[in-house]
């Protein structure tokens, strides 16, 4: 069953267009991880964070990405990272028109 | 333009299908919130915390929804919720097959 990972870490380093085109090629590359579905690549200048909410097919695959993804994060000098997978309740998600798999 | 929000709180209650009986009719309303584009209902029984993910049409909308939903979550009786409000970068989400509007 699909599950959500949210991650989110302290940023204050280049934003939107800028951004997109530092991590383009990381980008592309996550769509390669095992049982991964989709990512927002989320960020708030306001509060000076940075990170994504994804979709992954299982809690294992979600697991061993955030796990990798953690560490990678990491070794780019990103400290304080907070990440979390979530089953999706699905019921409650159709009624509140959540694009469901 | 579009943004997400992020919101997660300790709970250790009920979950899955009691969970979608008990909270039908508050999903229900949220359909009605200035704004409110979709919401992904999360939780984890192995972190023992509940939450969603939101997509509202602008951030401020986000910010008037987020403040009346946390009082409400208080209400409720939660307390350590996590809230926050994040601009979406399109490029990168759309590399990974984000369901942007």
């Amino acid at each position: 069953m699909a599950v959500i990972i949210h991650v989110d870490f302290p940023h204050n380093d280049v934003w939107g267009k800028e951004m997109a085109v530092q991590m383009n090629e990381l980008a592309q590359s996550i769509n390669n991880e095992p049982g991964f579905i989709w990512k927002f690549w989320t960020e708030s200048k306001k509060d000076e964070m940075a990170g994504g909410v994804y979709m992954f097919d299982s809690r294992e695959n979600a697991e061993k990405y955030l796990k990798m993804h953690s560490e990678r994060l990491a070794q780019f000098g990103y400290s304080n990272i907070r990440g979390k997978v979530f089953e999706i309740n699905e019921e409650l998600s159709a009624i509140c028109k959540a694009p469901l798999q």
